[in-house]
């Protein structure tokens, strides 16, 4: 290889619409793992961009920083549209939908997991779509390819011409030099050169297609609606467009809809399953059913273990809003503590706001959160928290709570701590960035200045997500990498920038 | 009079921003009684109009059509930007914010209670300026004028030009009448002439001024910040910029604001405090402070209140999010039947999506709101709502929890029936929409189709609030008008225009 | 009078909508006089706001700034739409169009001559409107007001409150406070106070009003389209929409158009007329009829007149594009000497782009003007100019035209030196900016570095407009004060802030 | 090859920027032929892109519905920005300015010549991009590739994905797919490939690349700056940056400059020339140098011969403003009959205004052209326009004269009858809706109605240019195939598509 060949290709960035200024994270979430996509798609049905918007707004938790849907109509061929900004914005005008007509359609909220950070150009926004010898077909993808730099190499050497950043794109050009004759053989091609974790929802003209990697660590559910059918990363995007929820999509299972129904088949290699345990914790909504069992109650399960593993004395019960609410309820229940809520949230975070001065300390959390004073002033206070990423927000929550005259603060943490990069589609911060990467569970707490903090165990959360007898050290259930740094795809292409993986023997 | 004098002008309304659809209301909101606005000012500090954002973010929920900001810096004079949509979306970026400087600003956030409904234009958002041969004052207003129309008749009459279609222009132009020889005499002056509710933030050039009626309806709060002050509707917006509570302004003060500090007077006749009780029950935000409680607090002892007087017999106790949540948990608390989130909030809602097909009941409550399905099934649920407007959400949130197989449906009302529309400052449905105007509890209850249907008393409202003995018949501690008919300020222009007052003997 | 009133007040300006960046002028007219405002109205033909926005269009080169139109209809009332930037930008789309229904309406373009300079507001942009006690008005006003400074402070202290910094704002007040008992009446009235130039155009609910200015130093026609009526500051946009040009409004002549017919009066002392000479040199376009002959037929008069003058031997007569066009055709016709484009103009001309690097010269000019370097090289040129007003513009076409080789440089003009500032509706400079306050034609020959300059006479400008017997010294048939500092009406606010008339020996 | 292989892939269209209203084609201009694009590139200066911006702005008239600019710089990568709209709208401001440093850039204006008409995406603005295994490249293409539908057909069966439906999309495949080691190398290859018009102007990280095809059918000129190089499709782009015109790039030349200087090759098999004629008519800027003469020059030439082969006995001399004034200053120059501004043309066209009635005929040209009624009136009027293509504008034009009362209109027209299609970059109707397809001289000037109608002879056009013995008919000098139907190159996509060419004998 000549030595002037860039590792990742320099970008060509065009510069984003400078009226899409809603592409903005929310301010005070900057310390939170990012779920990087969610996926929804609909055959079958009139009008089925609508049903995909409305789909893509309950996923809009997966991401919030841009969303693009793919029609396809036989007199209109396919159409797309791809913004920056949520759902309730861009895809509720007349003038938008009516240019995305047809039964059948496909859609992406995204995250930038790949694709430079900060920088995410409007083609870097999913669905991608390609033209192939026997007609187009468009792709949505979550997950993350985590051999994706060496695939993009390859393929620039051979002549394909990268159009984004995201790795996800090395799938449509993987599909285009493959030599099979119909577009759902070619993305099984495509997909056995790839690896990491991916659910998929691609469409042709005809087919709606779902497939989920061999382990099935992102999710992948189907629905039916009328005489139609639906994919979508969770069950309450079915609900929003009434749809019924008929079946999760198996690990390593591709299904080929059409209006005579749903045909399936495993292209993969059989392997035993893990599926994402942080989906349990914190990215899939509460009011979607994942294992059979709504997430809420899994999450006031894990509250009610986190309180007999790490009981403590106090006046009441507090969540960090909202994702805390479910465990802090289940601690409550558990402990006989009263539940009260002693941190409001601001309904109309967004964008952030010009600070005045600096006489104000820890603005960026005032915008989102406040205390309530008048409630928590004198009380003992157990605040319940689904996570401790780099440990920011949890220092600066603290420190509001005792400003107001909290007598004592203890934390109580809906998952076991976060010492490990997740390489599946996920955004995480580098691993040094990580609290748990560096500090003990005592040294957190003296980091973060509570009189107690506990983490739920490892065993304790396998229990509450239902498996009585705990994680299985040999073969564990669930994807856990994030806390056990036990990666069940090795991630190449990072360990070749240099990712030094956990040894073996630990 | 001639006879073709029309009693309101005919308006003239330039076209909104077509870029401005941000100020849609929120979908599944058009159930609920709307606060009409909020108010904020601060000065003696740099980059006032900074604080008076983070401040209007704060009180957001006060008003979310439009807002203004006006400061004063002695080089550039009074500056102004008056938009459409969220605070977060229009004061944030520096392009904006750097047009407002100097130590001295106030601001105002809205709904349209009186103005044109739905054809608001940019000039009724307020704060309103005039310029006054003693230099210019700015004001923002929250209330109504019920007198309005017969002042705006007469100062038309005599010569004065309205750009506006707001009832809160009248003050600016009656001040520009008076005599007075200062800008805090003249606004004595205009207010004298204005009958109903008002809590005001003006500013002249070198003074913050807050007046409040002298029934006290709508609240206005006094904080300081370092060396400077700031007056809040809410003390909620006082955490956000870090200021310190310290008290309300009273019922017909004004307050006169300079870097010398604080000037108070009383220019009206002294009349028993009449503060309005829904901003317990819904206005003011949970984490706010209002009679030396959080209205937390208040909430929460509404639910307990509710649940002594209306017991149940069921298995959990689910909030109507987010405005029934602390009832809910009062109501959970003294009843012991487990809490928890049958219903999940969308916190993306905004714009109307467009509706695929006729095949899906319910839209509008499916984008904001979502059952949790699974954990809802088979059980005995009780609801606790705030309040009961029109009905029409309770309604399909009764049937969205039966579609989920819920056993029972109770529902718990943490206010009276509201009965008589608001002529204060509060956008109210016409009397005849008004469900319990034209039914009894029962009658309501069969309508909502639940097993059960109960608002709290009047009494026990009283008691919640503090008042241990109850309302006071003969003089009731507060304007109830919405539950009772009973308008301590008779509407002259309504009853004018043919508002029936419910007869005194009743 | 206290001593903190201010002479004028304090601007309060609200942020021009950022998106609005087409209000910017020309790069390279900087060097013109600007020609203030156009206005136009139509009565009695079906959506005849369409009709204005034609006719506004085919006057926008008096005001390139921003526009605005009023209409009225007896379902919507009256309507209004007001924005930056060009018309065909503004009132081109059908969502605009549509909010203006009826068959009466009225518009204006503007330049800013009063109102902050670089800083006008939308509320700036007339027509403005006010709502009288027996119904509103709508009025347009292309002129002065030189006492609108003493005016504005008298009603201010009398109660008005100003919306603008517009000098025709004072027109409005003054109608709102006129005791006459209808419109027409109530304008009378108010101009009766005004002191300048005006040519307005005005609304009712049913009529359509033009008046001139005793003077009649603006010019205002009256035009027969199907059974309505238009009203226009020139002709030709009479022609654009197809209308029959009848007459010129008299100097001091109010009409009063309904369905009618055309009423006519004249309300003020009747004074010999002094219509603006420089409309005949540079502001209307060449296609508009004055005193019965084409513009484009006076303007090739003067060139034949300057060539009469001040002849030269050269090669070539080229014009500066695209003002100086007519008179060097007549200037080369007279001479014989051949016509050339020997400068080229751009006429995709608009923003001022970002100069890469100091290398460039001249770089505002080149945007919009490029020489014909192979044509030029080596050739004696004249080049002929409408007028000289700073000279900054007159310097760089020189050395363009001596880069690309010329042998010789004449420069002829075809106004005479302008000296003085207007102040009756057009954008001049302040006087010490105008070259010939400060110079003789000699020492501006000197200053531009040409081989020669010659201004055409104030004579021989009076026989190419029409007056065989030149100009009467005495009472001269034309306002030219711009040229002979001789001011037919006096400056009253100019002369109280200190302008210095010219001696009346002088 | 299967059935269902589309022969045009289907395109996947996202909806343009509702922003962009701007790249909308002048109303009036719908009967000219379209020169497709213009291209401009420099290196060696600092702030490149501010020069193409410049650049691209002088050759605005060679496209006007959209631009792109490419930047290098070492430490940003490859930039680009691409927009809908005129380049005074998209590149003047700093934000969109600084994205783009460095110095090395190149850019393109495009009308659509290729690409589905009238739903041009912002992915068919070019320059195009290209990520290559030894680094980026991006090129910008003027004129047409006419066996495109074939090598794209080729490219999608291989495995190439198509982002545009732009022809010029083949060239950046085809050289992915390259096995030579550099980029200009790569170019060749794929150049070879092509068939048709080009000139290019593309740029890799350290060079600047120049080409034309073997016939030298699109211009293309180079220039020096300061220490650095420009490239550009004419020498008037040279003149706005301050750039010196060193010479033509020749027919099949390919020039690859860095800081070192400029290196030239020919990589193609060598032809005689043909250089397209109408850049001479009408596509060029009459300040532009062609063949060491200014095309002003070359008008007017044409007019004087036009005036020769048809002289005509009248009052006046009128160009078709503006592309018809050079050749009527030289007709009036050789007849002697005066030359005069009979036809306005109003410099602030733009959109489509909506038509208020049906009573206004005519109204697309009245918006852009208006009549000298007053000059015109009794006249005897030869109106000089540069070609006749579909008639309809000639038409009205000749209404609008005689609406204003002229008593005889002849027609003369600067170029031949224009009967064939150009399939090298320009966009022509089909050839059925070209009057002279169908009709002789005499029958075009029966369906005109007017007295005369001429048309220079071809030979008299070769002449003009500079061919003193007229046209070569064996080896013609030029490209004239609009004219006389003798294709230099085989359509061949076109004939596969249906086109029928003139018979070899004819």
């Amino acid at each position: 290889m000549p030595k002037n060949v860039p590792d990742v290709p320099t970008k060509i960035m065009p510069p984003a619409n400078p009226f899409d200024t809603s592409y903005l994270r929310d301010a005070g979430s900057e310390d939170k793992l990012k779920e990087e996509c969610g996926v929804f798609g609909v055959v079958g049905v009139a009008d089925a961009s609508n049903f995909v918007a409305l789909g893509l707004h309950a996923l809009q938790h997966r991401g919030q920083e841009a969303g693009g849907i793919v029609s396809y109509d036989p007199a209109a061929g396919f159409q797309s549209a791809r913004r920056f900004g949520y759902v309730r914005d861009n895809f509720t005008s007349q003038s938008v939908m009516e240019t995305l007509p047809g039964e059948l359609a496909i859609g992406h909220v995204r995250y930038s997991t790949s694709g430079a950070k900060g920088q995410t150009a409007i083609r870097d926004v999913q669905p991608f779509f390609g033209e192939f010898a026997m007609g187009g077909a468009a792709i949505a993808h979550n997950g993350n390819i985590t051999n994706a730099v060496a695939l993009r190499r390859e393929l620039i050497e051979r002549g394909s011409i990268f159009q984004s950043s995201s790795d996800s794109e090395c799938i449509i050009h993987l599909m285009a030099r493959s030599l099979q004759q119909n577009i759902p053989e070619r993305m099984e091609d495509a997909l056995r050169r790839v690896e990491g974790a991916f659910s998929i929802v691609a469409m042709t003209r005809t087919k709606l297609i779902g497939v989920r990697d061999p382990l099935g660590v992102r999710p992948l559910v189907l629905g039916k609606i009328g005489d139609g059918w639906a994919l979508s990363s969770e069950t309450c995007a079915l609900d929003i467009i009434g749809a019924e929820f008929v079946r999760e999509i198996k690990p390593g299972e591709m299904v080929v809809i059409t209006a005579d129904g749903v045909a399936s088949h495993f292209p993969f290699r059989a392997q035993p399953s893990r599926f994402c345990i942080f989906e349990h914790v914190y990215f899939s909504r509460p009011d979607s059913i994942l294992g059979g069992r709504s997430v809420y109650e899994t999450r006031e399960a894990i509250g009610r273990e986190l309180a007999k593993e790490s009981p403590v004395d106090a006046d009441l019960v507090c969540p960090v809003p909202d994702s805390g609410t479910p465990a802090a309820i289940g601690f409550s229940l558990e402990s006989g503590i009263p539940y009260a809520m002693g941190i409001i949230r601001n309904q109309y975070m967004g964008r952030t706001f010009i600070e005045p001065t600096e006489q104000i300390r820890n603005m960026g959390v005032r915008l989102k959160l406040n205390v309530n004073r008048a409630l928590i002033k004198g009380k003992r206070v157990i605040l319940v928290d689904d996570s401790v990423v780099r440990g920011t927000t949890s220092r600066k929550i603290k420190e509001m709570i005792l400003d107001a005259g909290a007598a004592e603060v203890h934390f109580r943490i809906a998952s076991p701590p976060t010492a490990w990069p997740c390489f599946y589609g996920v955004d995480t911060p580098q691993r040094e960035k990580l609290l748990a990467a560096t500090m003990s569970e005592e040294e957190m707490r003296e980091h973060l200045q509570v009189d107690s903090l506990k983490f739920i165990s490892l065993d304790g959360l396998y229990r509450a997500v239902g498996e009585a007898e705990g994680r299985n050290k040999k073969c564990p259930q669930y994807c856990d990498a994030c806390f056990s740094g036990e990666y069940p795809v090795i991630p190449s292409d990072q360990v070749t920038q240099g990712f030094e993986m956990k040894p073996a023997a630990e």
